[in-house]
């Protein structure tokens, strides 16, 4: 007689709506977050760019000549975590790092050629990306959807 | 002369409106899944509780007897994964393991007095704290929120 699967010898959790979980903010956003970061990590596929380093091409792109201590406030880490992801980005050649005049301390990145490609030819994948992913919510859907979570972005970090 | 600030030498990006990011769903909710984040931790205080062993506590509590395979599916992660969470529970004293009659392979998890009080109390910090972090969104702002988060989580992961 085949014994039944693991799952079912004892508890069966097919949903867990009866769990207090299910009303916290904290623990739904995680786990959208862990749904979304799939999907972002299956569009970038070959090109290996992880979240951090996407975010970082971006915003080089779209703020050229950005500080590294400006990109690390907006990205919300340390400037130390930063050194990692501008050091990759410069490895493969999507960034120059170019002086400031009167401030030898500080370094402008400014976006390659191939930088700027590179970048375009991402953004396309995760738009791509989250189009077929969140298809079931509807325009106005996701608008709201952004549009709350900005306004959580806008809340003060509890430390 | 006063040196400007660093931030203010190069570029200044108090917002970051124009971003492509900003249109991106998986981008949003990271950052928000940050902001959440802290004030988890913050609620947590000095019971060191990670969000990933009260999830683990909560679950066990809301379905005594639960299988760590069951468990491990719920949260997402890897049985190898559940097993320092479970470590700590059982360390903490939180959790008792019950044998299955007919499937030694297989042990319940079954939560302690003092397991359930100290999830009580964990509860009602998250909660609490929830209630302040989130406090500029009105109550059916939050069931918008939970709901549209709620359907992302269906949404089956991208691998």
């Amino acid at each position: 007689m085949p014994k039944p699967a693991v799952k079912d010898t004892i508890t069966t959790v097919s949903e867990t709506e009866n769990s207090d979980l299910e009303n916290l903010i904290g623990y739904n956003l995680k786990r959208a977050d862990v749904i979304a970061k799939s999907g972002f990590q299956q569009a970038m596929g070959d090109t290996g760019l992880s979240a951090r380093v996407f975010t970082a091409l971006s915003l080089m792109v779209t703020y050229p000549n950005i500080a590294q201590s400006s990109l690390s406030r907006i990205m919300g880490i340390e400037r130390s975590g930063l050194v990692a992801i501008v050091d990759e980005l410069e490895a493969r050649g999507y960034l120059k790092r170019a002086p400031v005049p009167g401030d030898r301390r500080v370094q402008a990145l400014i976006p390659t050629q191939a930088g700027q490609q590179a970048y375009d030819q991402a953004l396309t994948r995760v738009q791509t990306q989250e189009a077929r992913q969140f298809a079931e919510l509807s325009a106005e859907e996701k608008q709201t959807l952004l549009g709350l979570l900005k306004r959580i972005r806008q809340m003060e970090p509890m430390t």
